[in-house]
């Protein structure tokens, strides 16, 4: 199986499951070896007490582009830790996207950046997240 | 009005509107000034794509007690980072408790520590954020 | 060899290596399995731009702990990330007091939390790291 | 004064007296508006106890990289907090550039990223730093 089989294969398992990125409405745009760009669009059941969008909508969307990312070379990865800050809100109807890139790769552990933007290509929030690297295979060859 | 008094209004002016908190199933426990318990429980939309809850879910709940802790005082604040730990999955039907502390409160910046178990008192995650305390009043005296 | 001789061992292993914490003139108070507690004083050497003690000696001290903390096992452990809160500054001649606890500790990998002190018991800095443990041995028995 | 004026008399202000700053060696090659770059090389009173760079060492250069970059603006500037990812070891001998650059700044708080790197240009760590501005000014016009 080919590199981009992999990781086709490995985000096409998760994706069958993962309830919570289909319910934030998540789209796939890009995707490929440590990559992921995704978008959705803020719904009101996203906002958080001020009418904006809640920070762990923006921190769930980032987190879910991490997770494509870092399992695209079909070893199951985890989440250890990550850092989100916060640079301009985002409201109701607005389009989010978030780009991951793979800053690392080691044999055991990976370290993510995503980026997110809205559709005025304004920074929203930087993610950072570092991933372990189990030995359990996403995809049979 | 009392401090106390101003915690519960600054809560009740933000829970009135947060529609991503109520979505999650929060219910608050304990609030107070510099201080906010609540849980949830994890239902099947909240899962990822391993089946366990998605991370930014336990982020979210977080944030979310967060800011109800550092929105205590009755100046909005916002938070401007935070970082996540992510210690042991949780699963379906799991209850979720997400306990935040004051670590510091300065005139314009404060430092929060939430601690997230569940029912079997088991460290699931720790979160710590970073608010901007803004001049604008949440409650009206 | 006891779990306390092996971390004893792998302590005076490091120690007699690490020029930079000799440099800072920290001194070890207390050290056990998963656990260090060390103080040093801040020289005018250590100070920044602003004449307090730059950011990078506080990180330093905290590191040092959580070197010695997450190495206490007797498996060579490197840090993979690390955040630190700045609450309170020091000043020349200040006694800072850093104590590292372990948050988890997995196969692979741990966290921990090392608190830093004044004197007068004041918070300064609150550190958070991230450990990977490998498969070499510190200490042969 | 013009703001590239003001960027150089606040350096200048802040170098003079930042002692921690020069025990590293650190030489400024690049300075601006919300920019910093620099070097220094690794002695032997850096490395740790595995005989590579003490990672305070690093976290402090990004830590100057960055105070120089955020007080560029001439109101002084102080770190909220920080998080660093350690990627590459780097041995005595070795030439480790910082380069810190602004994300974002608003009236009150600001981000940065640090990029350290080796003098094969290969990445050795990853700061980010977040900047509260107080109102305080660094160079009088």
């Amino acid at each position: 199986m080919t590199r981009d089989n992999i990781a086709q294969q490995a985000l096409a398992a998760m994706l069958e499951k993962d309830c919570f990125t289909e319910w934030l409405g998540i789209i796939i745009d890009e995707h490929g070896e440590g990559y992921c760009k995704l978008h959705f669009t803020v719904r009101s059941e996203m906002l958080n007490g001020f009418g904006i969008v809640h920070g762990g909508v923006l921190f769930s969307a980032a987190d879910s582009a991490f997770a494509f990312a870092c399992n695209s070379h079909g070893r199951l990865s985890v989440a250890l830790d990550a850092t989100i800050n916060f640079l301009k809100p985002a409201a109701e109807g607005d389009i989010v996207t978030a780009e991951a890139r793979e800053l690392h790769c080691g044999n055991r552990t990976g370290f993510y950046d995503v980026v997110l933007k809205n559709s005025k290509n304004e920074q929203l929030a930087l993610f950072r997240g570092t991933a372990y690297r189990t030995d359990r295979l996403l995809v049979t060859e």
